[in-house]
């Protein structure tokens, strides 16, 4: 390996390992794209399946398309029985991403994906499963229910918010879910989806790709920043209380979770969208706190140490006010992200060479065997 | 990103993504060293939990440490019922593989990691209950068997077959599943255990490491050459036939299994040791057939295309000699490599930054929203 290069920096940070069609992060002008869209009018004015067609099939659909893609979509929303088992067996106090892991690889043996011809609706299958399989196991482990895991709500977000409170929902909560699911369907080659790719890279199945980018989700440096964030934002009774605690924390250097970003260095575009839904969210149900101490704790931080919230930060409120549960979170983007980490095994499959880089070799040197009567 | 790197060569190749104490592959003098070993004196002179052991802890055991650690695997093999309901609902016709990467995950959820401190602790246990995993799945799909998933074999290779075939294991095998083992234990960064760093990177835990870097071993661009060259090997009937029909197939340009390698230029240093080993398993079953059609093969791949066989290719004819169903020989992979994709999760955790390259955007120029009424 002596003629092997050695990458500037760890981690692969800046290295191009890679091409992709499906989405700049941090070009000048437009924060976030999806195949040349910005995220906030995406948000703004389409319906996530809209962007998981756009990423998965390349383009906005018509009325036609999309019509025919929800009645696609609702036809896999139901989870065979032997999965349902197989989630009656994991306890209510697993974690949830091993929760989504298990259902995603179960799903992989009952249904597996035989050629890649049937890429697209192993993906759509997935995309229409995952609310499923995240409630039927909260719904069953946490409150003894078998939910029907059908429902009649056109979109996945009224679909999972349906199946997780047994009505339902209204329809500004559906909005934000909607919103939600399309901020953080797709964020070029982060951890999860680089594991995705290098999955991809050998030729495996759609489920081992997924399956194993929810293990590397699941890591407190990636998924997850939303669930702390809400475990902070809860201990705080009054935005005067907020400030005085986050001052403290940094004051001890306390890591405060939702601010800053890798690759965003002046704002996270998906923030002032996330925000605004937030707070009209905090009106509806007359929140007079957790959504002032959201802002009291972004504005010390701006004040303080020039950090923006990032997606994760204002999610927590929002998730909160629709009653969702904080160990939800982050399965959430798993039922967002896989529409991301599937377009990207599509991509890797069209163009692969398998992804094997090399170490430095840092050991000891060559030594001769000892036989263990002699050590 | 206009300041990323291009890597030269696709799929990471020659470029060193971190650095490793555990491995070299192909440095002259030496094809294949696990910390500083030759694996050519350790598959001679010990057994595979030696190895394990100095993978996992650093260096070759004593007698009492190998005995204290025989035993410690020995209380790991027994699965928790839920995960044998898991297994019984899988049925005969999942890809192997699928079974693996489920049992893992489902694993996760009954004994998570709950803190890096428990990390050689969870090795442990996998490396103790794949063998379980395997054969309580294939033996109750394929004979509706539910066994007893304790063996009074010291090693893993031995309680392996021993499930597996439902009694004592000839010291032969035995022997044979040790050098197997040690083989296929360590790799560098290869795709599955690179997948395992890429998911250890975020800090996740490591059944997430272990089930993602299974999903990447599934691919039949990295693990899986074993399984098909023993489909292509049991299709000759007498080297002669071999002979003319490998000749056949490089007429028609198929590809061969099992022969050549990425980094390897000259021969693999495996093969010579798996090689031996199939020919005295040859001569104890008294086989006729099937080694001679792999030496005619082999020799057809080298007069022709100075291609050299691989581990996998002599590992088809040993497995099947010791009556290991096909099918299973990328499991036994999986129950080996363990020890290197976790051995590969500690370092990564011990000097950790998130691996999150960057991709060169081939997509559409950045292009207002259209409204679905207007598309």
């Amino acid at each position: 390996m002596a003629e092997a290069k050695v990458l500037s920096g760890a981690g692969l940070r800046g290295q191009v390992a890679g091409q992709t069609d499906l989405c700049t992060v941090g070009k000048t002008g437009a924060g976030l794209t999806y195949r040349g869209y910005d995220v906030r009018e995406l948000a703004s004015g389409a319906i996530f399946e809209e962007v998981a067609y756009l990423l998965l099939y390349g383009e906005l659909p018509t009325w036609a398309q999309l019509n025919g893609y929800l009645n696609k979509l609702q036809g896999l929303r139901d989870l065979p029985l032997a999965l349902k088992e197989v989630l009656e067996r994991i306890p209510a106090d697993a974690h949830p991403m091993d929760v989504m892991r298990t259902g995603a690889s179960m799903l992989g043996n009952l249904e597996p994906e035989t050629s890649f011809e049937q890429q697209r609706d192993k993906a759509d299958r997935l995309l229409g499963a995952f609310p499923a399989i995240m409630t039927y196991w909260y719904r069953f482990s946490h409150e003894g229910v078998r939910i029907d895991c059908a429902s009649e709500e056109a979109t996945i977000g009224g679909h999972f918010l349906a199946l997780l409170h047994g009505k339902k929902p209204s329809e500004l909560h559906v909005k934000v879910m909607n919103v939600s699911l399309i901020l953080y369907a797709e964020h070029e080659f982060n951890a999860s989806t680089f594991t995705a790719r290098v999955c991809a890279s050998t030729l495996s199945d759609i489920f081992s790709c997924v399956t194993a980018a929810i293990g590397s989700l699941r890591g407190p440096l990636h998924g997850g920043a939303n669930e702390a964030a809400m475990e902070m934002i809860e201990k705080f009774s009054s935005p005067e209380a907020a400030t005085a605690g986050t001052l403290a924390m940094l004051e001890r250097k306390d890591k405060i979770m939702g601010f800053g970003h890798a690759i965003y260095k002046e704002s996270d575009p998906r923030n002032e969208v996330i925000k605004g839904w937030s707070k009209q969210l905090a009106e509806e149900v007359g929140d007079k706190v957790l959504f002032p101490v959201s802002e009291a704790i972004d504005n010390v931080m701006w004040e303080q140490k020039k950090l923006f919230p990032n997606a994760d930060f204002y999610h927590a409120s929002a998730y909160h006010f629709m009653g969702i549960p904080t160990k939800l979170f982050t399965p959430i983007f798993v039922c967002s992200r896989v529409s991301g980490w599937t377009a990207h095994v599509f991509e890797q499959r069209a163009n692969n060479r398998i992804i094997r880089p090399s170490a430095e070799y840092t050991g000891v040197e060559q030594r001769p065997f000892v036989v263990i009567d002699k050590r």
